[in-house]
């Protein structure tokens, strides 16, 4: 049996997908600059992409911003703010549990000249408003904070972070990274009354090496690459027609059915972390599956801690099974740093180590769960056993 | 008859590119930076794509940086350098005709206290070495010069170029925009001389939305992305897979076969020019197919001006035809804005007004090029009739 868990590393494209990536590679390969047919096909595809995209977020086509990927969304919406705002201020206000896309932007500024606030979470990863509404001030011009994390799945309360940040300081920029929460939740940037947004095509089985921002009208912003001037300035580079084509079949395919498929997805969790509750030093990060005051949590995404294994032995030891598995976020697994957000909530550095990540898509069964979950049983006594010798 | 002269905008992708990149998004779909095999077997295309790149230009597959495309490998290649030499001066020295990416980055460093010397260049586009020469000086820490130029084929003297940088500032970073001239011509970085090298997949018949920088063992530049640290650091976010092993089967399909394709290309060419020569009103810019001291021209790129025609119109009119042109190069030919290469020429605003390019792929065919001529021949006096009235 294989069951692939590592959704939120990356997904595998779906059929509608990868036609029209192909269509637009063998027929429609036009570049969307030409001012000929050629060009005015291979503008389609894009144009059709932006209203697909704009259309699951109810927002305007003009507002999309396309990208290569969720990493370069995250650099545009924050450093392209910065810099386009820096009279106006150079205090820039994130959370301590956001991605490396985000966080390394953020250190980035700070070497030219920038004050990054980086906000507490509490033991679920909620991040502290009290501290939000201390730390946004008359300089601060840009807060960002992810929508899911990454690595626990945590929903963030953005409407209430919105609200604290437009008391403090109404012109303050709000970006948010959704490169998790999107395809998962019903997003309407509007109704959050957000700036920006991030999403990567490849997390919601889209193509890799892009992804969008979504910009609001009016928002004052530089961009970050210089050339031809596509995209109304935002974003110069050649159009990446197929890759922006997959993306929006992939945006339309996900909201579609989409309350069945949150619903599966949820189920998989839920009935997972029933599972794990009962086993011995198993423990689900993010408060996951608590009742009472536990935090929303994400549908896909269940952290867990295997005490006395290391996480690299546990992935392999899945990997042999056919069940695959991050330790960490995959963004930053190849690396041996610990891991921000697992610190942030308080994990201890040897449960840290000891921490993989399942997530889950819409085309994950109940079967790979119960093949996961005996897998999980049988091995955590046998490498525990094995890592004391 | 269809006939597809707008190659160097953007490209068909052949075949195998096609097949590879469905495999990367239906099979092989993993993150290359997942420990697990799924990442592993993801992380094998991106390692054969570099492995291929490298075996064209005889470098280690270790200089070569995957991006998103042309634009954002200038971008690199201009900002990176810049930024992380700028203690040891800030004079950049570029030409008067290079792509927007590498004019737009230049002026975007102006913008932060760069000063940007712009060379001029002969009525051919040969840039100036004279002028080189008395630009380099000891605060010059980059001289970007392009192989091949985009709007009218004239190949640079890069290696006479470098061989007067190094007599003025051995210390300067020499980088070369190859996107179109990769695939074109054989490339030798290390004879050449050269630190960083620029390429685009999409005009090589390899996917939109990748490319890559050569990037010579121990430049140094500073990354423009930042993130989770993908390619040692030099390009944060997730690797395009399946974008990068089209672009590596691309990159080793052009460079099969070379000579005959080449030859190919340049038959068509210098057939076209041959019948262009004797019809009234039509002219060659960069003085392609001249005698004697004309210089090295590209095989694939014939800048042509018909006067008392507009661009667009004729490009409407070849259209209408099945035959696709530029007018200008398709980067920039959405805005109305001048050439600069034209301009820089010497070519006059009027004749500028009047110019479209063929670009000619292996692909293309003598009856292509005879059916152009026709056409132009009988369009151009009936287009200059109306533009009469």
């Amino acid at each position: 049996m294989e069951a692939y868990f590592d959704n939120s590393a990356t997904t595998r494209c779906t059929a509608h997908v990868r036609e029209i990536v192909q269509r637009a590679m063998e027929l429609d390969y036009g570049n969307p600059s030409s001012l000929h047919k050629k060009g005015i096909e291979a503008e389609r595809y894009v144009k059709d992409a932006a209203a697909s995209v704009a259309q699951t977020l109810k927002v305007s086509e003009k507002e999309i911003v396309f990208t290569s990927g969720g990493t370069e969304s995250d650099n545009l919406a924050i450093i392209g703010t910065a810099l386009a705002n820096k009279r106006a201020g150079k205090r820039l206000v994130t959370t301590a549990v956001e991605h490396a896309a985000v966080y390394q932007a953020m250190e980035f500024l700070k070497t030219v000249g920038f004050e990054v606030v980086y906000l507490p979470v509490d033991q679920n990863g909620v991040v502290s408003l009290e501290a939000l509404g201390e730390a946004v001030d008359g300089q601060t011009t840009l807060v960002s904070i992810m929508q899911v994390n990454n690595e626990i799945g945590t929903v963030e309360p953005i409407m209430d972070a919105v609200k604290v940040i437009r008391g403090k300081n109404p012109k303050t920029y709000v970006h948010v990274d959704a490169v998790q929460s999107y395809g998962k939740m019903r997003i309407r940037p509007r109704q959050l009354d957000i700036d920006m947004m991030s999403v990567s095509g490849h997390k919601i089985h889209g193509p890799k090496g892009v992804g969008f921002l979504y910009v609001r009208d009016k928002t004052k912003i530089a961009p970050i690459s210089f050339g031809g001037g596509q995209q109304s300035g935002m974003r110069s580079g050649t159009l990446n027609v197929p890759g922006i084509a997959g993306l929006g079949v992939a945006a339309r395919e996900c909201y579609e059915d989409f309350d069945k498929k949150v619903l599966h997805m949820r189920g998989l969790r839920d009935y997972f972390i029933e599972k794990l509750s009962p086993m011995d030093g198993i423990f689900i990060n993010g408060n996951a599956g608590n009742a009472g005051n536990a935090p929303d949590m994400a549908p896909h995404i269940v952290s867990v801690s295997v005490s006395g294994v290391r996480s690299e032995v546990l992935l392999h030891a899945f990997e042999e099974c056919g069940i695959y598995v991050s330790a960490g976020s995959a963004c930053s697994s190849n690396k041996r740093i610990a891991s921000r957000t697992l610190s942030a909530i308080g994990v201890s550095p040897e449960l840290s180590g000891s921490t993989v990540r399942f997530s889950f898509s819409a085309y994950n069964t109940k079967e790979e769960i119960d093949y996961a979950v005996l897998k999980l049983s049988e091995l955590a006594p046998k490498l525990r056993r094995y890592q004391r010798h």
